[in-house]
């Protein structure tokens, strides 16, 4: 049974990890064989977002774990307590704050950074010849972590296509219910709510995102 | 298309809504066919449980609206918003805010109160003759919504079931992947998370409490 560390960057689209696409994760992690462990960095959110209105709160902070540990129903763990030997692949889910949390692309653009210690794991298990998944927004990070090259999609979006073109990526042009595949890279990329209109749609591509990255452990 | 109404309490299990259940009632609701809307309750959470230690935060208080919205997206909607006229069918996944901020049992047991606002709502579902799915530890509302001697389930918790016969349901033992109805009520309750070890056998019960619900339409 492949194990895969499932990297959370909060709970909520706007300002951590997209709800439906990290639930649907495990959930296809589940169906298709394999066992995961959910881990988040302990810091502090880049922001905290209401998420019935979409204004940013002033004044108020939640942590990235804590908050994630929501999703995890308590079942999760610092992401410094992640040993990429223990693991087979890892799975990054989407939301703003993958791109708030674990890197700042929502802020920064091409200009962006990825916070060190997600980008030493996520280059660790690249190093190590294993799989990574990363859905929604994560793939503008995939140059960063796989290197000058690397192909990915985020769905269709010309602006960031673009943006991942500019700092090295290759986008890829791809639909909802689908993921696409760099197997030099062993990364594996869907667009999930970069499209999706509905939950089922985001459980199509996240289902065959989980599959091509199972069938390169 | 069946219109279903889902009430969410909130985002996390230990203070509102449990997330997998809600991210699976409407997966299932769109892989069956129905569409739906949701709605929440415009007030405070009765708490704020921080989801790692698993203790409450003093001072915090949180929306359970605001909150829920993360689920939905921020497509949701104030409970008062809600005409029964509008929708076939009610659904209400689990978490401990249904038993704290939709009701009361959390703290209460069999002294709780079911807020107006939702009873009122639950029981025009009720006497318009359209179904009710009432997922986890929400079935303890069932005897209030639907009236004395109304079969449900929570699975198979002696303490919560004698809890619910004692406040004039008729509790009925249940596996995780199977849904209880009460065809003369038209009440369908799974136990959900009340027994589920995995985001997959939550999965299956829910499904098939959705498919009962959907077929009582």
């Amino acid at each position: 049974m492949a194990k895969v560390a499932v990297v959370l960057s909060g709970c909520g689209v706007y300002d951590g990890a997209e709800i439906n696409e990290a639930v649907l994760t495990l959930l296809c992690l589940e169906q298709q064989g394999a066992s995961y462990q959910c881990f988040a960095p302990d810091r502090e959110q880049l922001h905290v977002i209401n998420h019935l209105t979409g204004e940013p709160v002033e004044g108020e902070t939640r942590n990235v774990l804590v908050e994630a540990a929501r999703i995890a129903r308590g079942n999760i763990k610092p992401l410094t307590d992640l040993d990429t030997a223990d693991f087979d692949a890892l799975l990054v889910p989407g939301g703003f704050g993958a791109a708030k949390n674990l890197c700042d692309f929502a802020v920064a653009g091409t200009e962006m950074t990825v916070q060190g210690d997600f980008l030493s794991i996520a280059q660790s298990f690249h190093q190590s010849g294993k799989p990574i998944g990363l859905v929604c927004i994560a793939p503008v990070m995939s140059a960063a972590i796989c290197g000058a090259g690397t192909r990915c999609t985020i769905g269709d979006d010309a602006e960031v296509a673009a943006a991942i073109n500019a700092m090295g990526g290759q986008h890829l042009a791809c639909p909802v219910s689908e993921a696409r595949v760099d197997a030099e890279k062993k990364l594996v990329t869907t667009p999930a709510y970069m499209l999706a209109g509905s939950v089922s749609e985001a459980y199509s591509g996240i289902s065959a995102c989980v599959k091509e990255v199972l069938a390169l452990v």
